[in-house]
């Protein structure tokens, strides 16, 4: 298909998708546009006819690396709370550790300083923050909850990324200490037919 | 002392303090070279003698807060650690409360993104782990432990920022639900006579 006439559309998901299996392996700052466009069997202007700057370009890249983790994490809504959120953590730290480079990078590294790479960082958080708290499936939201979850998300990522850099645990008690990080603060302020409903499904 | 001659260890001393002081009340990135200069009675062009670039300064304004934020939140090494925990816990609030802007600006904003300055906010955030992990006086460290005492700090950096601008919980919630973000999923880690030291003081 390189080379070949696209559509913009086509085109635009084509690079984006480009770019984003050429940083997998290397730091997120290094994405070439050079490369990118080589890949793509076109030139580096026409590269930029479809994004106007290298940033624009970056931000793409990032809002799909985003898109995938999201849905790389999407979990099955008929499982009880506990496993959603312990399947859910498995599956974040699967999609990660073969893209370790490029998400250390976008956690901690310069790219998580440019205010726009960083809004796409946040809004990805901000999913994920929504999305936990939904799963446990609470009928009240204490204040607590809220927070420990926004706090968790941040905790989790520093966390899986220390792991990444020193593997010093199994990836079993990597898991389980970051579900127990989310799940012990909150089990002691929920009343106890909340809690009871964190081992439950639906359909129960 | 404005304008009046100072060695050149006390100028930079004086001016880091006067860019500390400014920036209390507003965002980080919000310094002003000129207003600095002025206030130190001192022509913007000697202060640039003594800081070559703003970078320069804005990265010493920045280890001096970090410096402060260390010093006040020290805790008395005579408690236990538990009530050691608590107290740099409500230290780390009351010293961030009137600094929110200038905190926020350095832990979410554009200043978290320079890698100079990023990198002031990972020397003091190590720093801080590194005496969270001492004050619990374990015997023997799990790598749970460090694991979660490093996620931990970027959790409460987070839960104290999301407080600060929403004070959706009274103080003494909040440092509760920090406390146990890190005591909970830490002793369940660790064997019962750890667990019961943490409840100890050096002198009992």
């Amino acid at each position: 298909m390189t080379g070949a006439r696209l559509s913009r559309t086509a085109r635009r998901e084509q690079l984006v998708v480009l770019g984003h299996e050429l940083i997998a392996d290397s730091s997120f700052d290094a994405v070439s546009v050079d490369d990118v466009a080589s890949a793509a069997g076109i030139s580096r202007g026409l590269l930029f006819h479809y994004f106007p700057t290298k940033r624009d370009f970056q931000v793409a890249v990032a809002e799909r690396a985003g898109d995938e983790l999201l849905a790389a994490t999407a979990t099955d809504a008929t499982a009880t709370p506990l496993e959603q959120l312990r399947a859910g953590v498995e599956q974040l730290i699967d999609h990660v550790a073969p893209r370790r480079d490029a998400y250390i990078s976008l956690v901690r590294g310069a790219a998580s300083g440019e205010p726009e790479l960083r809004a796409v960082g946040d809004r990805t958080r901000a999913v994920l923050a929504d999305r936990v708290v939904e799963g446990l499936g609470l009928r009240e939201v204490p204040p607590e909850v809220e927070i420990v979850v926004r706090g968790w998300v941040v905790s989790t990522e520093e966390v899986i990324v220390s792991w990444l850099v020193d593997r010093d645990l199994d990836r079993a008690r990597l898991v389980d200490v970051i579900v127990d990080t989310l799940l012990l603060p909150i089990a002691s302020r929920l009343d106890p037919a909340e809690v009871e409903r964190l081992g439950r499904s639906a359909a129960d």
